[in-house]
């Protein structure tokens, strides 16, 4: 069988002339969606939740070609093979299984002669002992009472996916516990968190898989020594999630606890392992953590097991690659309608972009044009007084909406013109969806709207646990198979490596003249020379 | 003189010329770069700011192509009217004059036969007088002790601007007061604030120019309706930022007191109003409100006096649109490194995505292709570990880092191999811009860089309030500048007109099926009708 090759396929040159199809007006949406049948054949419910891309510019010989295409790519052969232990990573030579860290069917998932999910579910177990030690107060600060405040110190994927998570679950922090997040090495970051908490009731979870990221190293330095400044003991006041026999998984009383973090499990998709394990399960009760992790396990078994034309994240990534690649939209928008879930955009923004902004297939070759697409989103309604005049009038980008059936608080007494606020934000999403795939005619350019511009809408039941567990696998899911059907190698990030190479250099020649005021930083190219010396003077440069 | 239109003009055309040169790799910015005077030619110095665009794809025949544009669109001279009160808002026939509002030089800007920046000046007086009462205690709460928590209540433009603020001068936040915002519908955004404040300790701010923004009147009403079962009374919690006369300046002891908003300011203008005036005020003191307004006074007097090729508004808004319009770019990315300026970006994202997400210019003619441009960051080093990777190896976007010189805290003992935690953010800074422009050979695709990817650098001397004006007025002026060369209006926003409209409908049709449960959502659209049958049943759709 042919190596598969995104740009080369017979089926792309076939998705190419199909886009050209959907540049005719009989295609606009407005007419697209008139169609009594539009909705039913143009949704699909699985994994607990509903997706709608009627509103997407699509028809039904399209999604014929776009289903051929995820065959013809192997992606669900490629997903299943990643779930049972392959190493997919193939650039890294890794297995990726963060599905595994949420896999309660008894049946090992075997590695390198482990059994990957026993030591998964082993973490789990430590997990759970150490939060209830937590809540109980047998595990506590330095003055014998219950910690209280909860500070995850960790960059990237170390904290997105958990603040993402911690945000949306809010309503149920019932633990008297209070979560905050040190990632940048900025001081502000650290002395803002500082000023607001009681250190003698705080527990800080350094998160670092190789325990040498720059700012958390910085950062948990710092707090080491504010603590023994006050007196305490930073030891009692620190855990650690790592990797086994880091420098951070060094036993001998340096901290509580360590727990593990593995090489098959990447930062953006670690948020079901310790990584935020340990910080959503202070926060929210382990209880509540293992429900979440039964909603991803409920979504990945779908993602897995569903057939293309049903299976949500598979059709949400084919749609995504069709937007970005056929239709040519630069960059698409997550706009939830729920306040809780203000923090999904900044974590997928991660976890996407970093996953597929590639130029590189998996068989080494560039691709014609590169994958991948810019994500960015603010919450419904806030997203339609800031940048929706643009999403109509200006020039066209995808959007994502999210909708939730039964939040907590439902609020249905009337709030506004005899609706209540659940309705009132339905209300606005629906025109929003509506109103972008119409458009309205108007003599008057300025009042005109052209339409045609697409959006899904995804639907999660509820809140709870469960709900956001589902919404976060699907995520992960989607990416996966975006990533499978360009090609490409979702799991690893050589772009972040050029610019840690060029700060070590002008790391070491700041130090240098931290050593040396008389070094003049002659070593560097002209434009960085100036700025370092701009910096040493403290004066802008005139 | 003809009239001015971007698409049609001579020098257009010759900029796409240019734009044709700058693929050569002989303009790969490795290369412009190498020039020892490249910074010097490519940056300049102005309004209190630094800007560096010497890794922008330009080179000096380029620049010039750009100032004749600039001249020949005259920008400048639209720019000097607008500041001297001219209804440059020509859609909706109004003055612009966010300016005026920190205009402290004794000049009268007569409007429609008034002193509009006399009438701005007398709320600035009304704001310095009840701020100094509230801190004093003269103006309290319900049991005479001091307001210790003020929430601003609006949304978009009545609070991104204000957040970005407060945000940025948190350090300065001494007078025992905490800040929050109530914008969302989300009863949840309420939920969350009223768990945390003390309602009798409490100031309302509600921020609406009409006051019947839906958001703000359902959130009014809410608070009102809590602070009753309370036993409070909600007149001696509330002021309101409000236009003269609208409900919420009805007089009869609703609130406190009635700030004026103006229609010569728009709200993603109004930070400098009282829209930001009453909540900044009350938070940091009116002093520090104060000389932040004559931070963003000087960056005006530079904007509009000084000579295009030293004004950074006008520069930085051509290589916008040079970016955008010329070599393609969808998007641009905002970086302040620095964890205060955490909420520019949204803030930013709103004001230059509203303002000039346009296809239509000022001649009511259709443009060629749409105005504006996507707009999205996350501060550094953080962004670094979310979206970079795709910024180095994904389909490129221009970014534009933001660093500051002198904050307050410099935390100089080496945090990281020798350096400190400010050294850290800037090598950090310089190594992203560095990288980014330079790319890397490698054999192995997935390791190549292929650099020429643009950046510019602002630098802030501190974070003072006089710098976070004059950054919040170097936006606003780009912005302004951005659309006077596009040739587009700024300052109208039709394209949210047919989501609310639409919202209308949708909300009647719930509306009535409160009333009466039995109606089916009959005179809707297929799909709607189908989300309306869902919502009503609480059941996802199967």
């Amino acid at each position: 069988m042919a190596e598969y090759r995104f740009d080369e396929h017979e089926l792309h040159g076939q998705l190419v002339i199909q886009a050209r199809k959907m540049s005719d007006n009989s295609t606009h949406l407005k007419n697209l969606i008139a169609d009594e049948s539009r909705l039913a054949s143009f949704s699909v419910n699985g994994g607990g939740l509903f997706f709608d891309y009627s509103r997407q510019r699509m028809d039904k010989a399209g999604m014929q070609l776009l289903f051929e295409l995820a065959e013809a790519s192997g992606a669900r052969n490629r997903f299943a093979r990643m779930a049972a232990g392959e190493k997919v990573n193939i650039t890294e030579n890794r297995a990726v299984l963060h599905m595994a860290a949420r896999s309660f069917a008894d049946v090992p998932i075997m590695l390198d002669g482990r059994d990957a999910r026993a030591e998964l579910m082993a973490v789990l177990d430590k997990i759970r002992t150490f939060t209830n030690a937590v809540h109980s107060g047998e595990v506590n600060g330095s003055d014998g009472q219950k910690f209280k405040h909860v500070v995850v110190v960790g960059i990237g994927g170390s904290y997105l996916g958990t603040e993402f998570v911690a945000r949306a679950l809010e309503a149920f922090a019932d633990r008297d516990i209070q979560l905050d997040f040190l990632a940048n090495v900025d001081i502000h970051n650290f002395g803002a968190i500082w000023t607001r908490i009681d250190p003698q009731r705080t527990l800080w979870i350094i998160i670092s898989k190789s325990y040498t990221t720059a700012e958390t190293m910085a950062n948990e330095d710092l707090i080491r020594r504010y603590m023994i400044d006050c007196g305490l003991d930073p030891a009692k006041h620190i855990v650690t999630v790592t990797s086994k026999g880091s420098p951070g998984d060094q036993g001998g009383g340096r901290e509580i606890a360590a727990f593990h973090m593995f090489d098959f499990i990447g930062g953006r998709y670690s948020v079901t392992s310790a990584v935020g394990g340990v910080p959503l399960s202070l926060y929210l009760g382990y209880d509540r953590f293992e429900r979440f992790l039964k909603g991803a396990e409920m979504m990945d078994r779908h993602a897995i097991n569903a057939p293309a034309e049903q299976n949500l994240p598979l059709i949400a990534a084919l749609l995504t690659v069709w937007n970005t690649s056929f239709l040519g939209y630069p960059q698409g928008a997550i706009i939830p309608y729920a306040s809780p879930l203000s923090k999904l955009a900044p974590h997928v923004q991660q976890l996407n972009m970093e996953s597929n902004g590639k130029s590189v297939d998996a068989t080494g070759r560039f691709l014609a044009e590169p994958a991948g697409t810019v994500i960015f989103g603010e919450p419904g309604t806030n997203a339609q007084h800031s940048f929706f005049q643009l999403a109509h009038q200006g020039k066209p980008f995808p959007v994502e909406f999210i909708g939730v059936l039964n939040p907590q608080y439902r609020m249905d007494e009337g709030c506004c013109k005899g609706v209540g606020h659940q309705q009132e934000l339905w209300a606005n999403l629906l025109a929003q969806a509506t109103a972008l795939a119409m458009g309205r005619e108007n003599d008057d350019p300025a009042k005109y709207f052209s339409g045609n511009r697409p959006s899904s809408i995804l639907v999660i039941e509820d809140l709870e646990p469960e709900s956001v567990g589902r919404l976060l696998a699907f995520y992960e899911a989607k990416t996966v198979y975006e990533a499978f059907i360009w090609g490409i190698n979702p799991f690893d990030q050589f772009g972040v490596e050029l610019g840690k190479v060029t700060a070590g250099t002008l790391r070491k020649a700041m130090a240098v003249h931290n050593d040396n005021p008389a070094d003049n930083f002659s070593g560097l190219d002209p434009i960085n020379r100036r700025y370092l010396q701009m910096l040493s003077s403290g004066k802008l440069i005139d």
